[in-house]
């Protein structure tokens, strides 16, 4: 079976992307095969595009926020029928026997996830593509289901910066009694502070835009710390129990993790390049800088299954697939509030 | 009441010790005053009196890891009396008020504490000297009673080498199912292995003195790992659920966070410069780069208590008061197996 797939690929780091007509992997037995909705545009496709992380691979077709509708099921399939609206998120699959996938933590697996799109599949040969396009064929077990009632632009989004904030806060038990912190408010923040109101603790935006206050607090957040206020660190030290930290540019995590409180723990949700941090501002509060990845497809249903409850999606600016290029210029300057999220129909017409 | 005090004493950053006789405060009547019997010697006497940490203060007493004798009790105190066999560790006061006091964290008082030498009584002016001395005042709450059948001149390290190395294992709940490395088998990491294996954890010892090993497997380490390896941290990665990292050299913190397994924390107990971290390291595995700080009173308590429970106290070499100088030296090259505690009977003839 031929699944011809119109899509936009990246054919090199330096070029933009352009059209490109594929086919998709023959379909296995316990395969779906989906028809793609909506597709988030996450920065770290910007980053993998352009190699800036290195070992691209091209042609390269991103997009790992994916919202479709089921069209054909292999002959093996339990889980999904035709016509269900699904997700797929950063992942397609995982060796599925190592310790982590068993515990239902596939995003760590000791055997290499198969990234969406700029990885190869478990036999280590196939190259995956992403969402960027109209149809994609996966695992069964990979694949997550959207309940009603969240808008699908709005939930395409969940299925990376959704369940990338949303696990920290679970794994570290972040609730009513929790002084939270939010840094950075893009993509990620924006679900960050969603997450944690939700969950019932007070939420703080950290941001070097002060023009984000106002924003902020539409999202829900208590307090906005301007950080081109020179006082801003002094004045708010000792301040938080968890910082979730979403800034992948350069910054000084020393700063931060001055305003944790005792047992205090930052945790990157971005990769920010090597960062010099003191012994001291760790040692003299038993702080903790932490780090956390995605989620597993568990939590991630999880997730989905707690925002259809709270009302909670991403506020997004849905474009059709040719403005793509523009939108990765725009998402450069942080213009974009919170997400762009690509209008596959523009893609089939 | 005059209370003539004989010790050593650094007048400045760049003398050696040297004898010096100073009246300790006038007592309080919630006070005790000590006869000293041992004095452990910390790498941090060292660093405070050659003023490496900047702020130094002179002339300088140094020495927190005290064990004597109750001579006298004020008016007030109801804890001890004459004749106890009692210790003293890095502080001597705190503000008693702040929330971290009244949790029994003292030690990470916000008031600040009051070092047991190089600091400020609580009326931040007064200065304190420490255990290189033949006598010292402190109030009966920064007092810890010293259980019978622990040999008195290992016992000193206790009170902070070993409370230090005890905090963290506790913090962290480190039992019988932890995979735990201890960084570093000097005087604080030494500890840190009788500990971890009296909690019955598994334990490997991470060296960069391969000569290390027999002593190593002596002290109770199920391992060890020689740095000079270089495929040691390859090898090893992913191994451990908890590494108590003892060096304040420097040294590369993402080589062993990669030995870390999921959910992994590293904890820093000295006091390395500013290092580089990168976050891959950390969100690829959920992983945790922490810190700890000795440990409260109560705490401090607790571990002299287990330590009488299981036979364990530290490995020290005994020498007089007037070799602090050669033991200084020494020190530096970590010829000590694994603490020098001074017998300040030698003072006192």
């Amino acid at each position: 079976m031929s699944i011809t797939t119109a899509a936009y690929a990246v054919p090199s780091p330096t070029d933009p992307l352009a059209p490109w007509t594929f086919d998709r992997r023959d379909p296995n037995p316990s395969d779906v095969l989906i028809d793609i909705l909506f597709c988030g545009v996450c920065h770290s496709d910007l980053h993998q595009a352009r190699d800036e992380w290195g070992g691209s691979t091209y042609p390269m077709v991103p997009g790992h926020e994916i919202i479709g509708t089921v069209l054909a099921v292999g002959s093996e399939v339990t889980k999904w029928s035709v016509g269900q609206t699904v997700g797929v998120g950063v992942f397609v699959d995982s060796c599925r026997n190592c310790e982590n996938c068993k515990a239902g933590l596939e995003q760590y697996c000791d055997g290499g996830i198969s990234g969406t799109y700029n990885g190869v599949e478990q036999d280590k040969v196939t190259p995956t593509y992403g969402g960027y396009s109209t149809k994609i064929t996966v695992d069964q077990n990979y694949v997550v289901s959207i309940p009603e009632g969240i808008p699908l632009e709005g939930a395409a989004p969940l299925l990376c910066a959704g369940i990338t904030t949303y696990s920290p806060l679970m794994h570290w038990k972040v609730g009513p009694d929790t002084r939270v912190a939010v840094v950075g408010l893009g993509g990620l923040g924006h679900m960050g502070v969603k997450f944690a109101k939700a969950l019932g603790a007070s939420v703080t935006v950290i941001s070097h835009s002060p023009g984000k206050k106002e924003d902020s607090a539409r999202l829900g957040a208590d307090d906005f710390i301007a950080t081109n206020d020179p006082d801003a660190f002094k004045n708010n030290a000792k301040r938080f129990d968890f910082i979730l930290n979403t800034i992948s540019a350069d910054h000084e995590y020393n700063d931060y993790l001055g305003l944790l409180a005792l047992d205090g723990v930052m945790c990157l949700v971005g990769l920010p390049n090597p960062t010099t941090v003191a012994a001291f501002p760790l040692v003299g509060r038993r702080r903790s800088l932490a780090g956390s990845m995605i989620g597993g497809i568990a939590e991630t249903q999880e997730m989905l299954n707690f925002c259809a409850e709270k009302g909670i999606s991403s506020d997004v600016e849905v474009i059709e697939m040719s403005y793509i290029n523009e939108a990765y210029e725009r998402m450069l300057k942080s213009d974009v509030r919170y997400r762009f999220v690509i209008d596959l129909a523009s893609l089939k017409s």
